[in-house]
């Protein structure tokens, strides 16, 4: 008997609470949790140089999204596809919607590039569900602490247009995504993300 | 006044001669030498993910294709557009050549999509001039010396696909590559090379 596994992917700003009910989800769920970037060896390093603040040099946004694909392609072959193929479901929180809304819509590189580049990154698989938490920006920033990475540094009108991307990317496959309200307590939004998804 | 600068990438297999020549041509037209992977910070520490056998960790070769497209773009961006900007000519010891003949040939990937990935990668630039320095496989290895990269070891199999591949890109391009015998001594491949390239 095949077991029909599923692969749901949380996206959304920073400070939108998406890494807590992507883990909550997957606790409800008994799936696989996991993450972008950085969720294997390779990918911590991958990490390391296009989000540490420290690095001082200016990252090409090309390079960057080549990055953050080389992250996707470790990913996938490593943790992703395997557990897939031995009967989990996967949570993970930030697959190739981040790509599309960080690279594409706050930087300005081309969106369909990128969508063919985030695949052949992925080898095709593709988020069966997507939850997009959306919050507003002034209560996003009210969550987030300490020392800011390059990408939370990036700036208001950076960060606005990736929550406008995300929008644009929700309202265009409403087949697969779903766009939940992040305000309010937690478990009122994990109850709001598992009647959505789970 | 424009001044027309040109891009002259060599290309060929490990202990090739490459390194020596590109040098070799840069310096007899006062050209900005550089080279892929590592000629930036960046690309130093994507370098060390790819190459160091040290790592330890199997990297996909989706990823590796992609880490060293991101070496090429932030290359691209931050020396080799610049120089030619500035009406400098560059020699490159190694360029999109060898995504297409060690990721392509030598590990199987779709050559059409690494092509698609690395002009991505370059913002469109390619060399006006590629030189592929070809020697047998014995004298190669006879060339060279110490601890192998993750490359270098990859194997007798894989290097015999390079090298093909090599010859095929050649083949298949004849208005931009030229072959060059890399055997001899190193000024006659340098007269070799300045006579097919300088």
């Amino acid at each position: 008997m095949m077991a029909f596994c599923r692969f749901i992917a949380f996206e959304g700003g920073e400070g939108s609470g998406k890494s807590t009910q992507a883990r909550l989800l997957a606790e409800a769920l008994g799936a696989v949790l996991t993450h972008e970037p950085g969720a294997t060896e390779l990918g911590r390093r991958i990490r390391s140089l296009v989000l540490d603040p420290a690095g001082g040099h200016a990252v090409d946004r090309r390079a960057e999204a080549l990055l953050m694909a080389a992250d996707r392609a470790q990913h996938v072959a490593e943790v992703i596809r395997p557990a897939l193929d031995r009967g989990r479901d996967v949570v993970c929180d930030r697959f190739s919607g981040s790509t599309l809304a960080y690279q594409g819509y706050g930087r300005g590189l081309d969106i369909d590039d990128l969508d063919w580049l985030s695949r052949w990154a992925s080898g095709g698989l593709e988020p069966d569900v997507v939850v997009l938490l959306d919050v507003p920006r002034e209560v996003a920033v009210s969550r987030l602490a300490g020392e800011p990475d390059r990408m939370e540094a990036a700036g208001s009108a950076f960060h606005d247009r990736v929550a406008d991307g995300y929008r644009r990317l929700a309202a265009a496959n409403p087949a697969r995504w779903v766009v939940v309200d992040g305000t309010g307590p937690v478990d009122e939004v994990a109850a709001r993300v598992a009647a959505a998804a789970g």
